[in-house]
């Protein structure tokens, strides 16, 4: 018997499937630098929608969208705000420095897995001492946090921080590029965990399932400039309705990240009980503590199971082209 | 009679034809950021060996691929030239100076159309003044030269600036947008265009009519780094394989774009006839001089022709998806 | 009776004494960003020497010389580690993330007062995630460590935290701002707090009582390289040699400094007597914990004391226009 | 007989005399990052004052003034103009594009020596494309013009282009780092030079005398936010009154810079009959055409007579610390 590859190493992984394909093949296309594209309208409109937004601006990447967030919110001499191990401060090779200008802040996680409490933002917020300070701006937040786990944010606690934001003057940006996952996992619409908001980052490229692109939503000035900076960084493209057509059809299948949950849970308590410690998943990743993790990532190439390390840990991440039946072939493979 | 639109703006409009969208629909996919896509793989493998280079990189953009092209080259306190009215002077929103960290300088067309001379160069290379200079370390060249109307640039013309630039030391990129028409103008192959450089962009979505996308061609060393500067822009992308499908069959277009050179020379004629100034086309863009170019483009909007002012004209561009019927359907619709 | 102010808030208040004004009135001097000012040259070479290095750079502020050292050392895509609350972090206006370009990660205080533990870098140096990440390039220490209190590293745990960051392959930049403190409370040389270190930067202008400059010490190549930046930053200065002979005649004193250390001491008990919370000084700087800082640092000035808040606490500085007799009389008007 | 050295680099070699020595000796002092040192505040006062503005900027150098301004008026995406070979586009090192931010354009000398016509001026603040484009929105001028010889701009010609740039919106930035120098060749006050500018530059060490320091001039808003830039680049520094004490003594000797104009034209004279090619001098500035300009620097070096190349030919400048005995032992030795 053959052994066949299965791909926990993220769920951007993920490939489009019959009907995302033939959408890209029918779309309606136009030069979306010259003119926008009505497909890329389409979508961006829609997506606006869905997060509660006025406007929204396809970019090729959430890397791109979390990067022109910034640049639309910090200057030179200005200081932000992120949960340590944050999408932005430690996986997006330091542009948040030395591309959108900011001095970042890590703050700790005592708010809950991911998030940092109300109480620290506020003192974060205020002036670290006399003479000309850095300027705090900015609070960035990410739901799910990828790097805590995916774990999820829910409404109240997302209301609370960005209270304490406001109330110091803070602007507030949201990589959701796994909103999908906390919305679904906690039965939510997505804009309860976007209200308040000024920008926020979705991809449609993970579980979702689209093969590239993330939105940036925002207020239509704001997005007018995003416009402005996505084409200095080389990230306006043309006929790119092909691509918005399979994110219109990506974005139906919110429903099912519910099973990636599930499959996330079965995951979980079948490496438990061959004797691993796994933190509980509150989404679709499963991190495991292992006394190599980068021996154990090995060993799980060993018998064609992916994984990466992450954070000090394995991580496995479950997603459409992951069935129930391949989490118990993983599970039949670690034997270790 | 109903009027339609016939939209000679620029070749960008181009739209993928059904070749190109049964390809996408079937493309083999992969994750481009973590494992390198497929489809990618050999979009970019062909693109490097037409143009006589080892390696090659997808981008969303022509925007992108000069501007991590000059972010390979460029450090803090280095000048570098280019000819006047050049895409990288004007048309980027000026990264090559603020993201790039170039110090530019225009160089006048005096060894041709969209050239300076190799006396230019070696001039313009040399120290400015006393005490700490600028280092002079790139020549930016552009083939065919979009605001000098497409002028093409033949293989003699090229060697002797490159061998100019080499006498100074002088790294040297091609902004090779329309490389593909310069080719065709000359009946020649792409690597008597390229030879000599350090980095060369072409498109795939101008004349080619590929969706989305560009390709940067380097050395392996220059690729490697450079995938990691377009992770840091945002423009890494997943199931890229889908838009390189497009790639593919938008390569084996080459041939035809002698037809939209002919079209142009066709509408030149025509418009001299009627009275108008322009200049001979070299390629497939038509510049046209008139008394206000403003008014004169939108005199064309009013009879459903697209055109657009660049550097003080008139601009045309022939493509794909305009026909010969269409050229003297314009030329009909001109009676101004 | 009036009172007189008691400036507190920072040695930088000090000012030139007579034999200073004398060197700067009689200075040789030349033009130092044409031909190197002779005078300019004897103190950087002096410094060079005092620093254990090869080489040495006048610049006209600590902030400078911080800056150009993290220029010298950091890439786009660099991240470098620093212990929480240095100067290079809060205090520099956030150049370097936005000018040098480096990710900063803040390491806790848990290797004492002002500095991580040798295992806190070694972990920190390590690799973040999968896929692309950010190099891990430097260490940048502070002794005297300023928002701890003006806490002091000896030589043994310099020599821990050079081999860890060495083991890594990180580079090392010391911001000596206050170095000169540090030798004089441990009575070492200076050379046995900076051997191991890239990059060393120390001021003339606080504890000294120079009026201008600071020194940055590294090899030779590193200085050529310095020097441009510092062209660049505007940072070069033509007749140097006036401020460079009060730096020479301010370098004499580093054996007074143990006057303010006593007078620290003496401060930090008189408040302990008056039942303030108050660290335990280890050079010139006392911090005290008070209900309300700010309201504190307003009670002192009404009482003409001056003092600033620094890391929500009260910080009151020692320097040689403060004597004994001053010290006792803040603690005489200190009645709340 | 032995030769002493005369110095006609440039007139930054120009040493502070006994008057200025004894103020820094005097000066009194205070620390200007903190509280801003009262001589300095003089200084300010009184240069902006001349300059006819309502407030200024003490910097370390020229350069800082000019990166400041640029800083102050330009974001990225910004493209600014200047007339070819200024200060700013080849003598700063880049400082103007990496970190300023702005893509420059050089304009040609056709209004006259040193500076655009303002028909150049409206022409190239139009914009270049299609799409987006960059932002023209500043022009910085240079008066006396060093590269063109110490070229003047008189009040009238100064003010058409004022008016041109104000037509387009445009914001002005005057490098006057010999800004005397032109008041004094057309005997005018400083303020008909500088009347509708937003920020101004002035050296205090070329012809003046001072040993270091130049001053921004402009609105109190703009220098507020200039004095925390400054901070940022590292130009704040403590008892500064030193050098400013100088300064205010170097203002009373602007009369005496007609001294050196006529020295330069009795340089040019002396030279001219012997057989030189030599540009008329406007100011304190002598350029001469040879066939080798480094091969005459170094015959000149051999004879103990200092200039430079600038501009592809011999530069002198004449200033304070060379006498008309000077020039004429200058003319002496030059037999060849």
């Amino acid at each position: 018997m053959t052994s066949s590859y299965i791909d926990l190493r993220s769920d951007t992984v993920t490939k489009p499937d019959a009907e995302m394909r033939k959408a890209m093949a029918d779309a309606e296309v136009g030069d979306d630098v010259l003119d926008h594209d009505p497909t890329m309208a389409a979508l961006e409109e829609e997506v606006a929608h869905t997060l509660g937004f006025p406007a929204a601006l396809w970019v090729p990447s959430g890397s791109m969208g979390n990067l022109i967030a910034l640049m639309l919110h910090l200057r030179r001499g200005d200081q932000f705000l992120a949960p340590e191990h944050s999408h932005v401060l430690g996986s997006e090779l330091g542009t948040a420095a030395w591309l959108a200008q900011g001095m970042p802040v890590a703050l700790p996680h005592d708010g809950g897995p991911g998030r940092p409490s109300p109480e620290t933002v506020l003192k974060a917020a205020g002036s670290p001492g006399p003479y000309f300070t850095l300027n705090t701006t900015l609070l960035c937040l990410e739901n799910t946090h990828n790097f805590a786990g995916g774990a999820v944010m829910n409404p109240a606690e997302w209301a609370a921080l960005v209270e304490a934001a406001r109330s110091r003057g803070l602007k507030i940006h949201l990589d959701g590029a796994r909103l999908w996952n906390a919305a679904a996992a906690l039965d939510v619409s997505p804009t309860a965990l976007t209200s308040g908001a000024d920008t926020v980052q979705v991809c449609l490229s993970k579980g979702l399932g689209a093969p590239v692109g993330s939105i940036l939503a925002a207020s239509p000035e704001l997005i007018t400039e995003a416009r402005r900076i996505r084409k200095m960084l080389g990230g306006g493209v043309r006929q790119g309705g092909v691509l918005a057509a399979a994110g219109i059809v990506a974005l139906r299948s919110q429903a099912r990240l519910s099973d990636d949950h599930d499959n996330a849970q079965r995951l979980a308590s079948g490496l438990r009980e061959r004797g691993w410690a796994v933190d509980e998943p509150a989404t679709n990743i499963v991190l495991a503590a292992t006394a190599d993790p980068s021996a154990t990532v090995a060993q799980l190439a060993a018998v064609d199971v992916g994984a990466v390390t992450v954070a000090g840990k394995v991580r496995f991440v479950t997603h459409r082209d992951v069935s129930t039946a391949d989490i118990d072939e993983v599970l039949s493979r670690v034997t270790f």
